[in-house]
């Protein structure tokens, strides 16, 4: 008669505690697998049990987790990316930007500067003309830029026309449009194509630090992390050019509170900008040049 | 006048790709974060990396797993976990059972071995009389089983009057009810309590193998990894009694197929029984006898 009192003098308790358990999971793939899944996967779930291992993770704790993920995924549609926000606030993603960029390096193409993509790109942002005002009703409390620069070849130092810039940043309240009702779609976004000369031009708001959506489960966490939820200022920036390597980065304001403690870990030195007074616009009282040198595909 | 190049430049490269930022990742949780807490975060953010840097993880599949992720808890509700489910097809529910396993021994506590939850345990299941019969309409190629036994205290054997016994299964065509329009709430589900004997006895299905679902994140991940997705067949059982530590588990069919390939890994040795050959019960023609022996809270 079985029980389960039998049950546990049977078994070897270690069995399943063990790096053999884990060799038994990883052994488990099959010959289709490709060589990549099977790497990655391999190292993941070696890494993941050994997490579990060395800190005597319990059921209860991994059921708290499961509930975590399954509320990322709930909160997740076509505007919002909670899953990437979480990956974000644990440096995740700005880690395999760094891996992604080191690679491409060891590679031998020319690369520039990355930084993480977010949660807020949208795909169907809107062209607009150079020159245009990417706020489409500037707050009181904002104060409009006149963001301009050139694109050009890495290596050649030619001007790039018909490069893509796309640019979009957060309002002055700390929310991007699809985040806020008040907002316009596509408010504070826009892609612009250089000119002849690789040039592009743009009206922007200087931009303000902000909270990330505290609603969710990254939310959650950063709490339970005793962590605040501050960004400093930026502004995302994609550039794009046929037979070119694409760069996705932030340009962070130098004068911003949380360069140094982003709460997604975003900031590299060298991605910080000043802003300069601007006279005889009567549109813009600052002004941000911002150049951007793309390599080429090989 | 910044730019993306000049940023490559002055950026040191191995500043985000190394253990400092990994440190800086953990080093910014605040002094209210609790012990445990941060126990386990810079243990996991510490893996996490690890496991990052270690396969050169790029952008584009961090993207993809998060995808997965948030499909993930799209899928899931009130039925159905699919984040368990990614993590039952990684070993890592069976790992973390074990380790709870583990740590209550090492506490001194009585405890007995115990399986994985899964994700088609409901709560609201309802309490049956003993002797019920859980299959609500049988299946033509259904076998009744009268599973029946004690319960008792695993220190002193005396019988444990008004313990629960909460079993659920599977259909012969693999599916929880939850999963299927075509059978009843609550088909194949009861709780029962035991009399003043400790005894408790039921009419179930003999358990067949099944393939767990495959229309979410974990049957695409099983597939990119050429894994089969069929699990032995398995009654799962949970007992409580007031002042004894619960135990959650499985119990599976020694004759099954899957035995040494359950796709969740949740087979222990000491978890496979044998049904009997039952003579003279119109309603069966096979017997499971199990007892189950729980230890107290101390």
């Amino acid at each position: 008669m079985g029980s389960v009192q039998d049950i546990s003098s049977k078994t070897d308790g270690t069995t399943t505690l063990g790096q053999e358990f884990t060799k038994n999971v990883i052994q488990s793939m099959g010959p289709n697998a490709s060589p990549r899944m099977r790497e990655v996967m391999s190292c993941f779930i070696q890494h993941i049990h050994d997490f579990a291992r060395k800190c005597n993770l319990t059921v209860d704790e991994w059921t708290a987790a499961v509930k975590m993920i399954n509320w990322a995924g709930q909160m997740s549609d076509d505007k919002r990316n909670e899953g990437q926000l979480m990956c974000d606030i644990l440096g995740l993603e700005s880690l395999v930007d760094a891996i992604t960029y080191d690679q491409a390096l060891k590679s031998g193409k020319p690369v520039t500067a990355s930084a993480i993509l977010g949660p807020f790109w949208r795909a169907d942002t809107p062209t607009r003309p150079n020159g245009a005002n990417i706020s489409s009703d500037t707050p009181e409390d904002g104060q409009l830029v006149y963001m301009h620069g050139r694109v050009t070849d890495a290596e050649s130092g030619n001007p790039i026309p018909n490069a893509t810039i796309d640019v979009w940043q957060a309002s002055t309240n700390g929310l991007y449009e699809q985040q806020d009702p008040n907002q316009k779609e596509h408010n504070l976004r826009g892609k612009f194509i250089t000119d002849s000369y690789g040039e592009y031009s743009l009206y922007c708001l200087r931009p303000t630090p902000y909270p990330i959506p505290n609603d969710g489960p990254a939310g959650k966490l950063l709490a339970l992390l005793d962590r605040h939820e501050w960004r400093p200022a930026h502004i995302h920036l994609i550039a794009l050019a046929d037979g070119y390597k694409p760069i996705t980065t932030q340009i962070f304001d130098k004068d911003s509170a949380y360069l140094n403690d982003d709460s997604v870990f975003a900031v590299k030195e060298g991605l910080v900008v000043s802003f300069a007074e601007r006279k005889n616009d009567p549109q813009a009282s600052l002004e941000l040049a911002y150049d951007v040198h793309l390599g080429r595909c090989i």
